[in-house]
């Protein structure tokens, strides 16, 4: 808040000393007021460390739409994020922004243009089957995007419990784990059972009939009988990746 | 299908002998005809064994009218079951047949008289938690009216995966399992993964908000990523009780 | 379980005589421990008689991911199902795996390469209509595919009684009944009456309007009025097949 | 229509007589043609042979309400149907109107005034089980208030076909079928299959669970496999009567 | 029945007489009790008259299968009716039945061999908006098929009542009114409030947003303040139209 | 804004003045930026006409809290309006503002101490059924509150379309109209069709079944046919009243 | 009214003075009636100062439909509105009537051929995304085809606070505010409390998973805790831009 | 882990030395094995500074179940914490555990026997509306049960926004939001927009009518444009609360 405070500050001054007119002056005050708003959400820390990171989401817009944006805000020098980016989209990106890269199988498209700035912990993404991949890499992708480090565990649905067993000391040693599961959802209640870290539960439209494009898992996470699991929205693996990084920087 | 064969074959004979007039030939054939049918439900084999059991749904009627069925099936000298009993329902049905017992966990009266006929193999009855007791002990005492014998594990939800897994070669004796779960429903997906019998699985009404009264954990069945899962519907301990019993019997 | 109790006895035995260090004899009671676990899942009788059945779900997958793993899953000697294979990545299987033989209308890829192990018991695969053909046949194909015999009772819908009561002495030569239905999904509950055998009922996403995709047909088959019914989710034919051999097996 | 034409062709004559004012002939044309709007929702024919029936829907209304209408509609000297009616409403209502009957089972009071008009034909109610007992009972109540004659067939659900079958000749003798249904609601679809008249298919909200109160069984009416069935409201039993009166008098 | 009936009789006699077997006599019996179950679904006073209509609902259907049918069924001379066939499906019936005619609006096929027998009174087919024009016009020509005659009264939607008003007057000469509305589907509570006979109400999935694919009309329907109204399924053209002919000839 | 803009500019001279130190001065700019948005919410204007009207949401409130807020808003001396408050409840804020009003009907207690200031058009409330008089009150009685006039027309429900159309030139005299109906909510469509003015649609909770609770009346009006109609949530009296008012004065 | 009044009393006079035969006369003073009912929903004022505007719905009809509709209209010299045009339905259109004006990006087809009569005060148009883009304009351009005037506020959802905020005082010059959004549906809401005029919510499609394809939105919109908000259907930007210009134009 | 690998040596060992038979040291290593995974659930450390919190879900409890098992837990000599504890049953609980404290307004029971162990930093719990109070109480004071000190900012909900604005500021000091609205659920969208932090949104089933019981909150929240938000179930303080000290300690 110091920032807006100065601000002011220095408007009052330069008001008092004449410097400044009065209509000005309140032009400048209003200006600082809504600016300080602004900028609450952007967050000067995480922007410094991560290069002023924005974000497209590409869903619901056109190729020429998302070319566009990513190039402007490429010009300004930060990072830059798009989700949910055909094949076709990203053409069009990368004839404008030749180094923004492609994750074909998230349908995100990256241009890291800051320095990394790693953060000391980690982030466990965890999948229940290979259908739950996209959205998996979605989250995962996202996080590393913010430069926290990704450790990926897949194929590890509550009906192989071996194989979950098998790789549960790999899952505790991050410090929140993002569980990503269609059909009933029920990995986020198991995994959360066993590890005392958050998790962030991720039901996917994966399944037929009764998961009602992902409404099943998404209940069954909702009323998950273990605590410390928060959920976010079906297929929203950015979300999920996004809030991941946020508490592993905590 | 004998019986009836025969039946016909003697109608037939005593028409063709003059002992039958042809309007109650015909007659006698649509009767045996609908009788035929009419057993099928009944199970010749089944009646011996358990007694000719009959069930009666106490929900929906008055206790007027579960005191007047059961004191009349009481009659016919076989086993009476009746579900969702309340206890002001139950004190007129003992009023009328004194040796009916109560278990008034499960809002379940019986009535056995006629000799148990044990089956060689056992259902196991598992919980997820404290508050499907009385669904699942619907469950289990149905198949024990029915004379299967019935081991009861409970309490070993999916967010404390130990206490089912200190309890799973327990859950393996059995020839088949009742899985009775509320809030997202995950235990029989679990325990399909690790136990090779047919699943009975029961969604229960416990849990608030997203569980909608049961809806969740019965998607989360229906979607179940395990196999062998049949789902029965919400707190219908009764016909998880019945089938797995039948399947016991095989 | 007594191949795990062999090896960890042989492993406390190796240790006691010093022909294994500490840490390694505890690497190996870890291991020893989760491969039991993991061996629960696969069923060696099953394994055996069928020759250690895999399964792929194609759906979500990919031709490529399809085929890859059904080449791999062939290499290792066993039988392999395929369900939800679409014709373009049969096409890619057949490529890699020449023996494996398509099954269009249920979209089905299995191989068989070992002995068959015939169950001595059948299956009835019964449906509402012809529009629910495919669903059952991926049941009776699946049921087949474990070595179950099936008998197919087709187009016996409630609303023509006749069709359905002339083929019932056929369907009680079944030892478990699956019933495939769209629409209203009543025909469960009209066989449920008539056989006094397990009954699955398999919802099918068959009708429009109001029939909203299998949901009127499963919600009907979970309050049906017949007991001895357990209900797969809509179109999982799969599940049905597979759920009915287990207990055809018992 | 005539009795309008007529009323304005005399306000015509009136007013070309000079008997008539010109602002009170508009005014008796505006009367005129609502007039005729208003006596087409009566049916005079129907209103001459039921007594001018009219018919209070209790439900939302106090007691107070309910025999205040009553008795200013019995004062009329016709007919009066109250549906919905408390055991503490029709005391209210006895205390005003000492001749209105109750039908305590269906909640309704009926007041007849009028030489009945039995119709020439029948109507059947059919039901599934004992717990529609009390929309069953308003529809054939309703409909004998309109003197059809009601022939009621109980208890035929189609769990227990023989039942059904053994009672369809029965069924057959109706004009038009009322078939009155929860849990599944499969009944109308059997029956009409077997009867070719109209079927009025009544859900009703016995069932527990996936009954969603009624919501099962009025999918499964609507996406009924059966051609000549008609659905209304879950529990209507009052308006499955009065439209089975209306189709029987044709 | 009677037919029924005589055909046991001659049984009988053959076999006092000597001249059947008793198998064959047994066999005889069950089949014509089952023919007479049959039987019970074609009603021979409608064959007569229609032509033995039969029906193949084209929908979930692949054209050769339409074909096939269509022309097994045009072979045996009576008239055809196919639903929901596409422009591609027709071209298939037509190279296999030259003289069967399509109406493409509403994706209906027929073929009528038999004299005409038409009904002594019409229906009403109303339609709220254009939009809602197939729906409708499969329920006229449904009817037509039945050889009932049919008024058509077009575009008629609540929002602009004095085009219903003006067009009342119509519809009041029909026996049995068939209302086609999408949206909130209100037309039937309108016209069931104007017209003293049975309304068949038909909500059609037209609409978006909260229209829900014909969910909101189809609820408005079945809440319907007006009396004397049965709904089908969304967009059931077919069904509506099948019912009112069926009424209409009572 | 000006007093926000006044305010502003005396901060910033009197810290020229020196009357002001820098802190408080900045405190001051703070406190006036958002006593700006603050009194957005309140419209001047209309707390001079309406006496600066407050109001309590009575719901999920205890008496006790209804109270002792109402009593410290009358203290104020302005207008208190209370929605959806018990009769219970309103014991109590009697005993503490005796002046205080109670409509029983709509469950709303109003406290007028201000001069009032008549809107110059009236608002109509229209309902449907006289199951709708609670939410039509509501509406009225807040609108009156707000010193809009209104006209009621009541129980002119769509199945009885003359009673509507004898009060139609009442309902065109105002300036908006607030509709209130439940079951289907067709009222809206047709008045708008009907009428150049705005709608505001109040779906109720009247009707059973299919009504849902006013699902189906609201999914009507939503999808209504007519232009020119807002909809406010399910026996939202209370808004409508607010919003009708809001337009009434613009 | 006065236009009917007049008409019926020539009539009247017309057969008093013998120059009208009776039957015409009444002919004539029905079809006085039903006009003056049709002539209840065009309006003669805003007739008069829109052009007679016509508005013709696009979704579900064909080009063919459309450009037949469109040309007819246009033929009568007044201006017409046609909404959900595609590409391909206005080159049709444009064919016939060269001088339509085709808004892409709202698919609306424009003819203006009246002088326009601009209302004296203006509508905001208000947009939390850029993916709400579309149904925003066609409410946008709905109203400016009426002849208000419109500002257009974009992308200011309540995730970024600061840029609603820095347009605020540009809405509240509005006097009627349509706030378009999808997602959550929150905008309405806060702009329900930071502006003291009545608020048209529309919800938008735009999301994904829990959106449900607006129901979020709609949901949100519906049950606001801000005051003076009325809702329409989801993605119907023409009928919150017709009602906004009703209100704009009181 | 090392405590099992400690438990697991000491078993070799003793073996090796003979001093243990070898089916003893096989069921000693299964139990350790158990035991491990048992007390993974635990978390040493939260232990040993919570005091080995244990939580009852009162809810689905009887009165006699919640006091006997909180008298247990209690005797132990850690802290306990049982949620959704009527008054009734919290006397039972009084009556054994004389220092259990009652939080009635958020139904908690809890006991504090461990010396407290304060987080450095702080978790604000922030309500929409007065209504909110309890699920909010409930959050906040779980995450005070774990020693996480709590900031209470109350009835800033979205329509009121410069109520929020003016304590936003206090908001940004938490290290995590706990964020708990009803109705439309808006206010995690713009905190979300506004505050750095994970935000964890509550939905509360406050609202009436389209707020169905939570849905529309709860699809709000999951909904949300603002990133960084994770959602627990309807009404579910005590997952809000626990996951908030959970990522408070990280």
């Amino acid at each position: 808040m110091s920032t807006q405070q100065d601000e002011l500050a220095a408007l009052l001054d330069a008001y008092r000393e004449g410097t400044l007119e009065r209509d000005a002056a309140l032009s400048g005050i209003r200006a600082a007021f809504f600016q300080d708003l602004q900028h609450s959400t952007i967050d000067h820390d995480r922007r410094r460390r991560t290069g002023a990171a924005e974000v497209i989401y590409g869903q619901h817009k056109t190729p020429q739409q998302i070319a566009d944006t990513f190039a402007a805000l490429a010009e300004t020098g930060g990072n830059v994020l798009a989700t949910r980016v055909s094949p076709e989209a990203y053409e069009l990106v990368e004839s404008r922004v030749a180094r923004a890269a492609y994750h074909r199988d998230a349908e995100l498209v990256m241009l890291k243009q800051n320095a990394p700035d790693p953060a000391p912990t980690q982030i466990a993404v965890v999948t229940a089957g290979t259908s739950d991949y996209r959205v998996a890499e979605e989250a995962a992708l996202t996080a590393e995007f913010y430069d926290s480090p990704v450790i990926r565990v897949s194929d590890v649905g509550v009906a192989g419990l071996h194989r979950l067993l098998s790789r549960i000391d790999t899952i505790r040693t991050a410090r929140v784990v993002v569980v990503v599961a269609g059909m009933e959802g029920a990995l986020p209640s198991v995994i959360g059972g066993l590890v005392d870290k958050p998790v962030i539960a991720v039901p996917t439209s994966v399944g037929y009939g009764a998961a009602f494009d992902g409404v099943a898992a998404l209940l069954g996470m909702l009323t998950s009988c273990a605590s410390g699991v928060g959920v976010v929205n079906i297929d929203n693996g950015f979300g999920a990746g996004f809030l991941a990084n946020m508490i592993n920087r905590l």
